[in-house]
């Protein structure tokens, strides 16, 4: 089988935000922390409290800039901290869920149903560079790590969209300590 | 290639305490709880914290009956959350940490380096089973799941002890979760 090495990077919980929302919870435009891997995207310097009647987080990460909808990618570790059922969707999929979480900032507090997830792992790539491999936008994919924690990821979802340049392996918390790798790390994508 | 089905444990974090430590953290036996599916094991009544300077757990599990040495068993998300780098171990191996972390009782408390671990994940199988299927006690297999996050463990350590007589594959809960299943869904162990 042919394989080709790719770049791991994991993704902690986070949220996406509205301006709207951004304005409830700050009264304020985010400011800009550090710019990440995907293209125009960066880390606020601003974070949000996440939190359910069940236990809350603090100090979690906001990556701008905002979106249409508000977004809250979590672990299933942290799904069952708050006690929730978020449902494994990919990102811009719309979702909803039974009861809704807070999340709040110094200037206010919003509720939110939709688009609270647990990310499906998927592969960012160029177009150019999926077409290049042969790989389909939305294919489904496996991927294997190596070392003491190796497995073998299947059900991983093509990502390539225009504006992506670098491929990456996108894994969330559970994934990457089930695994034993950390951002930076090499995986072998299984080609078809 | 050849495989059978065998049946998911996922291992929360807890802990197995020496008598000495049971004494020190309780002041008293164990009282036990619920029986578990290892045989004589239990998950005692009582309950412990596990802290560092950076996070705690409270009401963590200790599973008994007690052993020569205490161990405490954390997912990498715990250990990252307590800010330790556990090494990742097959439980009964000889480890220790750089700092100590605290187990906490309503009697006292002790500071533990040794056997501070993230469980390697391991199937367990009666020696006359893992007889039939022609596997060896420490031999490395490969477990694979099915479903939204399917993914092929590999790096699973056949641990074959008399005592044991119901096969499990036991993971932790970043694995469990990495690969959305629970305790008593099937995956199927692949064959050599």
């Amino acid at each position: 089988m042919r394989t080709i090495k790719v770049p791991i990077e994991v993704s902690g919980r986070h949220v996406h935000l509205s301006d709207a929302d951004v304005q409830t919870l700050f009264g304020a435009p985010l400011a800009v922390g550090r710019m990440i891997s995907q293209p125009k995207q960066f880390v606020a310097k601003e974070t949000v409290v996440l939190e359910t009647s069940a236990a809350a987080f603090t100090r979690v990460a906001i990556v701008g800039p905002t979106r249409s909808a508000t977004q809250v990618e979590l672990s299933a570790t942290d799904a069952r901290t708050l006690k929730i059922e978020a449902p494994l969707a990919l990102s811009g999929e719309s979702t909803e869920l039974k009861e809704p979480i807070t999340l709040a900032g110094p200037a206010g507090r919003i509720e939110i149903k939709k688009n609270v997830i647990i990310a499906k792992r998927h592969l960012h790539i160029s177009p150019e560079e999926a077409a290049s491999l042969g790989l389909q936008h939305h294919q489904v994919v496996a991927v294997r790590t190596t070392g003491p924690r190796a497995v073998s990821f299947e059900q991983v979802i093509v990502v390539s969209r225009p504006g992506v340049d670098e491929m990456s392996f996108m894994l969330d918390t559970d994934e990457a300590n089930a695994a034993g790798v950390r951002t930076g790390d090499h995986a072998e994508l299984l080609l078809p």
